[in-house]
């Protein structure tokens, strides 16, 4: 069960108007790697999670954190939509190229549909999609996603910051920057402190049954199938793996088949396809 | 440029007809850590990789293999729907369970649309989405959605093996396992070939400039924002963080915000929002 | 900000599993009319709220309390889909036809892709969409959203209790009932209280200049496009219109057209349609 | 079954070329509230309507109406379109901002896909979409739905009438705006009737057997979640509720969970997930 | 402008009740070359159509009878939904197996949505979007679209058709296989007239001035990217081209690349991608 | 099973920099018609083709080959978005409105999300759909499929080529228009080899028994729902059918009912729909 204070976490507020970067803000709040998909991700696996104790209440504890970040991110982007040009008309009052600018790069839908504020979008206008989460049940999967998720929206966050000079949004994007730094931080360790407890390790799931792997050397081969050479110069292509086996990558340059050229069968008749029944060659 | 050889990486043929598998077998197709996604994703990178060199060659070489992953899934989800029950009346005859639990558990679109093939859809359906590749060119961050990648699609994978009884899918699913057993382990090799050239550090991207990070404590502070007090049991909330700085993580278990209760402007009067422009409260 | 409590709202712990009725309950977790809707459309109303006090106090109230039923319902779900059959194999064992039809019935990707745990998907496994939330900046045009949010969900709600024998999750259901019940009674009443303050009244947006609305008879007369005579029978079609305006509905039995045949221009040639530019014929 | 003719229910020709406008003006074909939806949504619940006579008459006849309308704004769209600059260049001839804001400010796809015709999408160029309707069988909530979507048209029209000078399109926008606003006067009226005859009361469904919701105070307790202490200030907190069932609303500033804390059972062991099962803590 | 009877075009009456067909069903009405699709598409190449004549009449009148199709499909799936059963219990009754393929088979959001009824999904419940349609402006292309979308329509509905004993279905699948081809014939017939108009001719665009393109080699020669020896016996791989340019068909049965190995610039610093700026290597 | 070379198939390079052109040619990369979908829908067709030998064969060798323009296009849109303008400031600079227009008409996500790179999505930022291939397993229905795509991609590159100044993307251009031009002669003659081979013919499918059609009327009357009066004139309306039938086409200008005015049920009462059951008005 959730409460709410209507105090921000951090302040959002710009200090002065750019419908344009109100636009590109969206980007962190409903896309891919936005502040919408960690909070909601994070409360899922936190929900699913069937362990109590010190992993579950950490991701309810970030997880409820990041949707202060999706309410600062809103409230910022109604902020700077304000005195957006609503017209072509307005856009080139005054041979102002840097309001054209503005026009072209805003967001119809900001002032159409939400009269300013913002919504659950991306930079392009694309809605928000519940595939973006993903709760697997298995922590070490999970937080590797966790980890990176931090690490694709400090980088966005990032490079947001380089294409505003606005203070105040510099000031709210300086205070996501370090919590995404934190965050990183928190799965990385807690990605450590699952192999400390025994709880999973590699490859993930390591309790599936390897000894039933029976072609052993596809797990220990690299097959190049493109044509760089270079390719065999890392540690994917030689030495020890990192899963502790003591097994050894191993380099295969020219790869090669190992199934044979499928025939499929004619397929049933009332499905109409290619060939017809009566005209079908001998399939296996 | 690429060239194909219709001969299969591996093995894909079934010892009997299964459409409920055929169904479920579209996730690692289709869905969001199917093979599809894998391939897309690493050629995308490769291609978008601005160093040439073992990165951007692994990335092709390992992206192309994935593309004889999708056809091989392809393939035996077409030789797994031979024999679908077309209709309730196929499926209740001489009162078989099994082929009812069949037909509810097959994919409609399996035969009216694809006469039998397989499809770029998860296992419920939905289609393949391009935005579930990312390629963000920051190589760190990526790699680390690729090792995941590989986790959530071994785990899947693990998964289908236990829901079948049948020799040849088996023997299918364990050369896939292996496969995503290796990647996994590249990935994570190549994570740590990335921090010893010297190409990234944590957090990601190191390169953003963290002395205008002027709030630390935000960069080092757990605030648990659920009520579940083991959080501060991990090496998440005390401790040195991973990124080599000296700095220790630190927790505290009372949040409070450090913002204001915004107030947002009344908001363009051609706009008809609420309140009405000459009702509107004194906003600052 | 939010924080969370980690004990739910209300129980949510069914007597046994019924891996097909959690795919069924997923509608009213990740559809269209579901929890997760109505959680993120209030706070997304509320946090553009242009209007400090009652109203945006409201909306932030009870979105904050749809998160706990997100929470409730996810919860639900991991409970029911405990004992899910994983193969035709375990469906069909026994002649038990009752297995039978939940392997049919249940969610593949509850086990494949959540290890039993739900997901922000609808009962068809269609992810949950961004743009099913609405926050216009109009509180009247809101409002009656808010209220039809209410009905359709209590709808749905009081079909799946019909749907299920278990004592428990029945209980819970009753809760999610009265919440319902409740909430469409709140807007019900907000509607009337915006009113009743001056801040909007029908037809929305009130503040639209009507003086410009020269083809006032548009405004008032029910064109009958279909051939149904009763359309003429009820109060849209004659008598006061419920905006106050003095105004009687009237009723075109045979609309006509009022606009021209409209011919296009031929198109820029460089898009090489149709017709190409040299045969075009005039057009005005 | 349709016929159809070929003069438009109203004139739709501006007096100009604006690409820009062109793509805002789609929000209201493809968009979630646009012309497609109500003509698509009030069709569906008319031929799924089980009552013969009024409501099902008057559903086909406004909803085939509206087919008249997606037909005015997509030939109102193609004639805009004329003109669109095709280039960087072409915008940025002879320094004029007013063309480098329509280059920015249009939809690609008008051009590269349809020749400078409209189509269904929205005005970010996402596609309109299947779920956007809703006709739930039960005409009481469908009907505020109804209510609702030509509020949430009504108000887009009015914003683009603002966002344009051009005559000819302000002349069509009003004929939009007068429909929108009877339509609303008639949703509004229907209401109403299904009171009168009986059919529906509140809470929808009024037929649920609210002598089993035996947490009646559920029922009328507003528990606010939110630190705004407005909230109890409104009708919405005390007094009588709308339902004419004579109980009042209550008010609970302080709302707590009534619920466990719940902790999942470990989950099937051939799913992977965490804890591995022979780690499994004793869970209830 | 439209009009409607209620009368439907053919009759849409099933002998008794089948749920699980009625999911099938959807795929016509909802489905990516259902019903839906043609009627919108028809009807939006004939508004964009900038010929006036045969060709645009023709398109609003085919388009506008594909709606009486949608009407008598989603009529049908109504009444095919009477008897669903509700729940696992009622499917489990009386140990009935086709209860059960039923309850497993049926679409759930057919009866917790619609109330039983219709709506504008396909078969797997995802649903209809804008972009199944096209309407490019040239119509050749477009013609050769709405053949291949019949064709593809015609199938799924004969493949339906073998998917149910009710003879009231089998009646209007005639019906709908009847139209399906008459309307393949007819544009196929529309084809050959826009050449003996001397409209379009091949390849599309045949306005585009082959005079620049220069790579003339590249314009008859097919490249055999995968090892099927028999790709080079088809009338594709050698003879006269159908465009009849006099120009022969060639066969490369071992194609060479033609371009360089790309090396990409090291990117703006301020989007921190890989490599970073001090360390980037010569690129060109 | 697959190979890549790096080299390009051809040589991607521009002379400069254009991000506004970069957002375009998305639309061909990752739009309805793009590279990825050609590629995808071949191999698919391909994979599910159930007839060993020349059709087969071309189906992968040409869909192998459109995957080397799907990398080609990717590298040329991450070359023309070197120098995109961050801000509107940079946009602005130096009154430029050529910079105004490219930072309005630019892809924010290309530098957000992917670091200067392409993506899976189309001009609109829309991701790619799996919807947007299709593979019926019926060669004839789904050549029909190809040879539109060939000519809707040209048509699409046509119109880019006049987007353009640039003699580097001009002269990859051409080379797309020339395997465009191929491609659309290949399908095209494939679907006469299909005839000739005698493997299907129309309408498609041939196999459906067209003597339980029994409505033969219906398989060749033309009629009119629109009231266009030259769609008489063609020869869809009169004259010989081209399915070889002997048959000719009629013309009815005043196409009329068929059926029945439908009325539904009253509905499970579970379902609470309107009516109410025991006020349900006698239905057949
Ligand atoms: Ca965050
Ligand atoms: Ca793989
Ligand atoms: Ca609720
Ligand atoms: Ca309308
Ligand atoms: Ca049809
Ligand atoms: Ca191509």
């Amino acid at each position: 069960m959730f409460y709410h204070v209507q105090t921000l976490q951090f302040e959002a507020k710009p200090d002065g108007p750019d419908p344009a970067f109100a636009k590109r803000l969206q980007e962190v709040l409903g896309g891919k790697w936005g502040e919408l998909t960690v909070a909601l991700q994070y409360l899922q696996q936190g929900w699913n999670c069937r362990m109590p104790g010190k992993y579950k209440d950490m991701l309810l504890g970030i997880g409820t954190e990041e949707l202060a970040h999706v309410e600062m991110i809103c409230t910022m982007i109604a902020r700077l939509n304000e005195g957006a040009p609503l017209s072509v008309q307005e856009a080139a009052v005054s041979d102002n190229p840097m309001l054209a600018a503005i026009y072209g790069g805003s967001n119809p839908q900001h002032v159409i549909n939400n009269g300013g504020g913002g919504y659950y979008q991306d930079s392009s206008g694309v809605p928000w999609l519940g595939a973006y989460t993903t709760s697997s049940g298995n922590l070490m999967a999970d937080f590797h996603l966790n980890a990176t998720a931090e690490m694709q929206g400090r980088l966005q966050v990032a490079r947001l910051y380089n294409m505003t000079d606005d203070p105040g949004v510099k000031e709210m994007l300086r205070f996501n920057l370090a919590r995404d730094h934190l965050h990183q931080q928190q799965w990385l360790a807690a990605i450590e402190q699952l192999k400390a407890d025994g709880l999973e390790d590699l490859p993930v799931p390591e309790a599936f049954p390897n000894e039933t792997e029976q072609n052993l050397d596809f797990a220990v081969q690299y097959m190049n199938c493109s044509d760089g050479p270079a390719a065999g110069d890392g540690p994917w292509a030689s030495g020890p793996m990192p899963d502790g086996s003591g097994r050894d990558f191993s380099y295969e340059e020219s790869p090669q088949p190992h199934g044979d050229r499928p025939v499929l069968p004619p397929g049933d008749p009332r499905l109409y396809g290619t060939p017809k029944p009566d005209m079908a060659p001998d399939n296996p």
